[in-house]
């Protein structure tokens, strides 16, 4: 099934209008989710939008709560998102970072009582079509601590994605990544497909390595180990980053399970390059870099160097001109929650 | 041959000194190059003290010259080292980015005409040890770009390490790491014992993945993979945003085999935890969470969980007391140094 981006949007908006959410921030989580859906990133996708529904039924998403600073210097704020949709609440605290690193260079806003933001790049994303350098880290409040400190085999830690942006002659650079070596959506997929698991992605409850995609579901449930294979303290060191920025220094403390578990923690710094150069000469040099990359012959089996974000947008602009595709059952979802609320497709 | 870190703090600054570093200088660089080997990282150690010296005498060290902000703002600095040796150029850009962040509550602060700077993580460690949170990025001039970008088989990127640190309650969380797979320093011991490599470090000149060092040391040479394993991608991402901070950014343009191609771009954040949140608070929160990775049950045939930084703290400890050993031939050429710039050992 092929949907056209605007048609995606509009449904989510309208959907997020009949649960009583202010068209403005039902926009903001749209185009969010959508944007997802057209890089490719179809688990960060409209398939949220029955999760945002029932957590706003539930009384966990809070919408048309305000986002106020509550703590603030003239390059810093510490932001609370009353638990207003998460992307309502990350977009406006880039939006803050945006202005302050405007007035005074840098800025670092973090987030607390927020939810799902969605896809983290979406916010570094921003900053860079403005012609800033930025970068975010995300921890989960609770839900998703798969990860083990290394040498344990008890998850500690969630998949702490790591986001950095950066303005080129053309579409911004874009890291969105996580530090493990794999989400766990991806595991889900392996295992519905009853499918082995490359060497390195999973222990077991034991706290040994498996292929069993049994072994980390259980129960007793298994881990997902952190990037880097058998450099794995690596990935678990920028876990740990991840997590003092954008878990410690926002002040959020909720253990596993606790309410609020399904929200993320945000830290963002924005950088404005005019600091150090114009930014038109900042942009060709980025066009260089690229360029540098792209001029090394191929490895065996690889078929094209790409940099980061490049195939993100790439996809996005297919899907943008022939549709996005959605699986018949993430659709169902989405065209049972329309009917219920009256909401016309 | 063990030696105290005194001995060989002595010994570095004095041999510097006779090469004309002034005294506060060289005792900068002894000290970052003796932290090196009290954490055991050798290969940042005194055993650099005959190339900085070299450097020196070849006229791309220019020992004294003058340490400049050449473009600033109250939160910026855009710091030209003038080809100073690189541990005084790096400290004073330091020094400078944790003022700026005590007034400011945020610095970003970046260094060019930087020759190699010794130990990265040095840098990001005192901006902790005053209460601080510190990040920093460095790439390298010219030499050194062993690592393709993900798909390629010619080298394009440095080792391109992040530093990362944060006061706790005790010692400061300090990670200093490659964003490749290993240092081109572990492959020569490997080659040097004539052992096979691990799958997954190094390509062959024809983009082939090979257990064999002579297939890295050609000629022709190959290359070193990034972080990540079948997941590289996401470490060749991190070089490249460690590219952009730290080599674009700072206006270094140097490309390989330049003269100064052996020295180092460099890009510091400090960031003051009290915009968010009191100190004390924060050191407790630190300890929690250290208390938390410390209490996951062990992984199959691991002995203990640590967080970054404890294993090098410790191993300072022990070496502080116990003294530092190093190999023959590195004192020995230390000793032929002394010997001719009429040093006392």
């Amino acid at each position: 099934m092929i949907f056209s981006h605007e048609y995606l949007h509009a449904v989510a908006r309208d959907i997020l209008a009949a649960c009583g959410v202010l068209l403005p921030e039902a926009e903001t989580v749209a185009e969010v989710l959508v944007s997802a859906n057209l890089m490719g990133l179809d688990s960060h996708g409209v398939i949220r939008v029955p999760q945002y529904v029932r957590a706003i039924r539930k009384g966990s998403i809070v919408p048309g709560s305000p986002i106020v600073a509550i703590q603030e210097t003239p390059t810093t704020a510490l932001i609370d998102a009353g638990w207003n949709l998460g992307p309502v609440g990350a977009k406006r605290a880039m939006e803050v970072a945006i202005e302050r690193a405007r007035a005074s260079s840098i800025a670092s806003v973090v987030v607390r009582h927020c939810n799902h933001v969605g896809r983290l790049g979406a916010y570094p994303q921003v900053a860079a079509e403005q012609g800033f350098v930025a970068l975010a880290m995300c921890s989960s409040l609770g839900d998703g601590h798969w990860i083990p400190p290394w040498g344990g085999r008890e998850g500690r830690l969630a998949t702490n994605p790591i986001s950095f942006a950066a303005p080129t002659g053309s579409y911004p650079i874009l890291v969105d990544m996580s530090t493990a070596v794999v989400s766990e959506g991806k595991l889900r997929v392996k295992h519905a497909r009853g499918e082995p698991l490359p060497e390195g992605w999973i222990l077991d409850a034991q706290g040994r390595s498996s292929t069993d995609t049994k072994d980390f579901y259980g129960p007793p449930m298994g881990v997902i180990l952190p990037l880097g294979g058998k450099e794995g303290y690596k990935g678990y060191f920028l876990s740990f980053m991840v997590e003092t920025l954008s878990r410690v220094l926002v002040g959020e403390k909720h253990p596993p399970g606790t309410p609020g578990a399904a929200g993320n923690g945000l830290w963002f710094m924005v950088l404005d390059v005019t600091a150090f150069m114009p930014l038109t000469q900042f942009r060709r040099e980025m066009d260089d870099l690229v360029a540098h990359m792209k001029s090394s012959s191929l490895a065996a089996s690889s078929s094209e160097v790409t940099v980061p974000g490049e195939l993100d947008f790439r996809m996005a602009e297919k899907r943008r001109a022939q549709g996005i595709p959605l699986e018949e059952r993430t659709w169902r979802e989405i065209e049972r929650l329309a009917q219920e609320l009256e909401v016309r497709l």
